[in-house]
């Protein structure tokens, strides 16, 4: 296979099946005048994408039938006309479900000792969305309590420490026991209650009591549902996710206890990172000093080989996945 | 009869039924040491009261069974042992639904001229509601789009007509073709859809050919989703009232069009008035000079006789007032 590369085959219906994608081969390409040629080291696997499946725009316009699949991949460098990149650069950018992309822009990613994936996850648009969340839209006050969902996911498990670090009491929510005693245990929230439990509501109220000032939510649903029944007056309600709804075929009902925002004069707030671009070099200089200092842990969950990209995608659904999810397409060296 | 006052009886199951609220009879009271007695002129019909009737805490504890039911009103001072208060002065206050009552504070009333009711309404916290969750919570800027929901209604009416105030073009959102053309040929918006047609989004992307940017919510259920359907990116979504879903027993679904809010990256957020006790004055100000001005116009429906307020409350159920519903309990002279 010369560029191997998975596209978009028709839409799917509820959970993504194995003949919705289509992994198929073409040419290598040649970058042209103001572009680079990069090798796909890393590819980022997102609820998102699932979005971009549908047939509706949503955060975009959807990936059409017979295109490559959408994704934001860590390449290196391999040929360029381009004068911000030379060979051996490594870049960030939308290159896609392919081996290999075309670039006329990215991100360059320092070769600053960090693991590279480091450069996809925690670094990348998943810790930024955590960054930019939780402080920007949640501010968090000293002394409040944050409730994280997906609390052992990518973005929840960086914006529950975020939490910690602006010294709030911190309560996640996840599926497994694992997942949980990682929570608290690894990454120091204060507490993680199982979304798995008939009582979600009862648990997070006894989680939290002094119930809760903001949310950072990932998920949807039932979860969100028994969030809102513990929010207090003025809580932060930060729209991050809402995986439980993306493979729903039309539209789900929204929360049942909706009328909490108003009760308890709530702020409900939808974000994505894509309009953080300006401050994203506050973001770097900080997560990359939290990383530093230890301050910030994180999991990258690595599937190797880029065939195994459609399935893999399914552990973000079944909660399979700890932390950062993403396919090792090629090796730098 | 001496105070004649409405108690509840018991809670209503869906619409208030006639044996839910009685009519009986108490002695007048007499002010003691720091209270006034007054005289009720007009009580005030609200939404809220059919919450208050429920057994969950909303924006305040339930009325308890065999307690007067609770309301603003607007009265005249029979007796005082208050320092702030002498027979004669006009107070708006948390009188109840009964005849006379006893207070400890109220809001004293200016006789500047304008009639009565408007100091219940437009001047009370319906004005304020209307004042406060448009500037304050929607943020509306010149020529951004502004939706409102229940547009000839006592919120409604004044909130279109300050985002007008505010540059804005104004759709609003009413039942009958006479409210529509109130709200557009009396009050000024630009235009006034009706959420009784089937394809409610449909009729007002027609009518905001710019999108939504701010969307003053006094409705809920499919008025709210047809809005949600409609929003630009950044949108507010003011949640000032959920009037269709008062009258559901258990919970309702919330909007199907949720998901909207973190699509388009909006913010939907309640509030109540009470919270902006301190900025009253400040209010009072600018709608009384709005008033004399001529620029603001408003409507009361006015209802006589306390004993028809059970059955009068059912209009804001059924779409049956246009501006603010209150019943006049007795004439000041």
């Amino acid at each position: 296979m010369n560029n191997p590369r998975w596209i978009l085959r028709r839409r799917p219906v509820g959970a993504v099946a194995s003949d919705d994608l289509a992994l198929v081969d073409a040419p290598t390409p040649a970058p042209g005048e103001g572009e680079f040629l990069a090798r796909t080291l890393y590819l980022s696997l997102d609820p998102a994408q699932r979005i971009a499946m549908g047939d509706r725009a949503q955060y975009a316009a959807p990936v059409q039938i017979g295109e490559v699949m959408r994704g934001m991949t860590l390449g290196v460098v391999e040929a360029s006309n381009h004068p911000g990149f030379v060979p051996g650069d490594l870049v960030r950018g939308a290159g896609g479900w392919q081996a290999f992309w075309i670039g006329r822009d990215g991100h360059k990613v320092a070769r600053d000792g960090l693991p590279l994936t480091a450069h996809l996850g925690v670094l990348g648009p998943t810790g930024a969305s955590a960054y930019f969340g939780l402080l920007d839209v949640g501010r968090p006050k000293a002394g409040e309590t944050v409730v994280v969902s997906a609390a052992a996911g990518a973005v929840g498990s960086i914006a529950g420490q975020i939490a910690k670090l602006s010294g709030c009491r911190v309560v996640g929510i996840a599926g497994s026991d694992e997942k949980r005693r990682y929570a608290t245990e690894d990454l120091g929230f204060d507490a993680c209650v199982s979304h798995r439990v008939g009582a979600l509501a009862a648990a997070l109220r006894d989680a939290c009591p002094d119930g809760v000032d903001v949310a950072f939510e990932n998920v949807g649903g039932a979860v969100l549902d028994a969030v809102l029944e513990c929010i207090n007056l003025r809580a932060r309600v930060v729209l991050c996710g809402l995986i439980a709804t993306y493979n729903a075929e039309g539209l789900a009902p929204g929360p049942y206890n909706f009328a909490s925002v108003l009760m308890r004069r709530a702020r409900v707030q939808g974000f994505i990172i894509g309009d953080y671009q300006a401050r994203m070099d506050e973001f770097t200089r900080r997560m990359t000093r939290w990383l530093m200092d230890g301050r910030i842990r994180y999991d990258d969950h690595v599937v190797p080989g880029l065939e195994n990209a459609r399935e893999a995608l399914g552990l973000l659904f079944s909660g399979g996945n700890r932390g950062k999810l993403m396919v090792e397409v090629s090796r730098l060296a």
